[in-house]
């Protein structure tokens, strides 16, 4: 399905997400400049064209044809793969009805990421509460706790792996690299962080975290540093002794897998230029142990990258908005820098 | 005790710590440059000569009199009031005898912030391991768990706090103000912080972190951001409860003495420009959660201030480096900073 042509201009699918929010908006926004692949908006081209005009942004909708040669639209162009909306929608008014059109187009991104047609998917903001209770309405009662979940489900994936990058493009400079930090834990209460530091959990992460990084960000050998758990990774055992018990022994084992790994070290001193000119990526133990600091030095932008899928999938870093869709004030940053560096990966793995 | 004319020029007190380490290194090597206030060494005299002697460093030592007007010293010339060694000291050769001589050092410097003759404390690196063995070997056997609680047992003070400041002469310029990071927890194994988050411990870090904001940095009416505990600051209770049993209902009561505080704050998107150039401190419930973000944009130097003591005092960020002592490779920009940041706040409390 991909010829050597679409290889070179990648097909990025964009998810726009809850039609009432602020993804459509952006995408029509980001689609008025050009860009080196063929954005493809997984959409009602109704709602964008409907959007468009409310918000006075001209924008030229293209059908997507999977077995057209891949091209980037014009700037004011945008190609969209039809999925229709259930119920009109208007901007700011949640409707639970047309979940089943935000998770149709997922569904048909997913489908088209399995088979090559897309080469990454970059997923726009969407409401939680809003597809849960459109699931509740149906016969096979299921819960939706997020994209994230959701992909890893429907690609019948065992494990992913959150990983933040800053915004190479709205960096500091601080470092020639950008920072990237992925998490071994994600949305837990803090005090159920410890237990859940387990070898098993640990060795499956560090293992999608180190071939993430050779296979999608084509880094043959990728150095990784690992946070210790507790403040001065334990300092020695004084201050806890997770270090001792799970994260050196699990480093040890993956070493001689081939996989190359820094000891377990303070957060505190790892995340400064010494320690990160040396290292492709970072793994956080937890959510606030990581996160701060890389979203501090991405001025709040930085890229939510998905590993251990069967494809790239890159991600919007806020929700949906609802007061300020169709309104024009909506920023696409976030959208914009997913969009880019789903682009950069595509490009990375098949060159 | 201090006359008008000592008030602007500030007597900083250093006690360079552990006699093997580099401290005395350090303090020689910044005495080179003048400085805008008085430098006193709270130390062996003889030692500091001979640490120059060693380092090639000419040093004119200067007796500290107390009774004589404050007046910054010249480059190269060191005021210090003299404690002696209790055995000959050798550079990277550890003496547990002269753990007496650590403890006096700092005894004197502490009656004597007490007594208004400093202004402020800094301290140099010590070694914990070899006091706890001296103080092993006396009849009043005590533990001696660090600078910042040996300083609180001695001037009865129930409370510290401890915060980080980013050095304000090296900071990336990315916000105007320096970034201040004070902790509920210190060094905990992560693990039990949840459960020591507790009504009454938080009340009175805060409350000792308004207050020496106001006194001590001059800040009239200082805005503090508090971080949730969980991450996401628990998203309305998904994420964990503490936010709303312990965090919100304390910062709640302390509103109603004057305090301006902030809710609990998503850790994650509080260190960013839009919500630091609103205040002038952060509350960070542990370490783990504040320090990564802080020591990265100071560089890792990072200065340690202790809250809540009846003096000021900084401290440097690292050890005693034993293996580099009479090396000429130690660094001095930590001691600098402390020195820097105790001179300013002297200023600050004066003015």
């Amino acid at each position: 399905m991909t010829s050597p042509s679409s290889r070179r201009c990648p097909r990025i699918a964009v998810t726009p997400g809850d039609p009432a929010g602020i993804g459509p908006d952006i995408l029509i926004a980001i689609a008025q400049n050009p860009l080196p692949a063929q954005i493809i908006a997984v959409a009602d081209p109704q709602l964008l064209a409907d959007r468009a005009q409310l918000l006075g942004i001209p924008i030229s909708i293209k059908t997507f044809e999977p077995a057209a040669e891949a091209q980037p639209a014009d700037a004011g162009e945008l190609f969209v793969d039809p999925v229709p909306l259930i119920e009109a929608s208007r901007p700011g008014i949640g409707n639970s009805a047309n979940s089943a059109y935000v998770l149709a187009s997922l569904d048909r991104a997913i489908d088209y990421c399995g088979k090559g047609i897309f080469s990454a998917l970059v997923t726009g903001p969407i409401n939680k509460h809003l597809i849960n209770q459109y699931l509740a309405t149906q016969k096979q009662h299921t819960f939706f706790s997020g994209h994230t979940e959701y992909l890893a489900a429907q690609t019948n994936t065992d494990r992913v792996v959150m990983m933040l990058a800053s915004n190479a493009n709205n960096s500091d400079n601080r470092t020639e690299k950008p920072m990237r930090v992925a998490l071994a834990t994600t949305h837990l209460p803090l005090r159920d962080v410890a237990d859940a530091i387990q070898p098993a959990m640990l060795e499956q992460t560090l293992q999608i975290l180190h071939q993430d990084l050779v296979d999608k960000f084509a880094i043959a050998r990728p150095r990784i540093l690992v946070c210790g758990l507790n403040p001065h990774a334990g300092e020695g055992g004084d201050l806890g002794s997770e270090e001792q018990t799970v994260i050196q022994p699990t480093i040890e084992k993956l070493r001689q897998q081939g996989l190359d790994l820094s000891d377990p070290l303070p957060a505190d001193t790892l995340f400064t230029e010494r320690h990160l000119q040396q290292a492709d990526a970072v793994l956080a133990m937890y959510h606030d142990q990581g996160l701060p600091v890389l979203k501090s030095h991405s001025f709040g932008e930085a890229i939510n990258i998905t590993l251990g899928l069967p494809f790239i999938r890159t991600s919007v870093d806020h929700g949906t908005a609802f007061d300020l869709a169709g309104s024009g004030k909506a920023n696409g940053s976030s959208l914009s820098a997913a969009i880019d560096m789903a682009i950069a990966l595509s490009q990375a793995q098949t060159a």
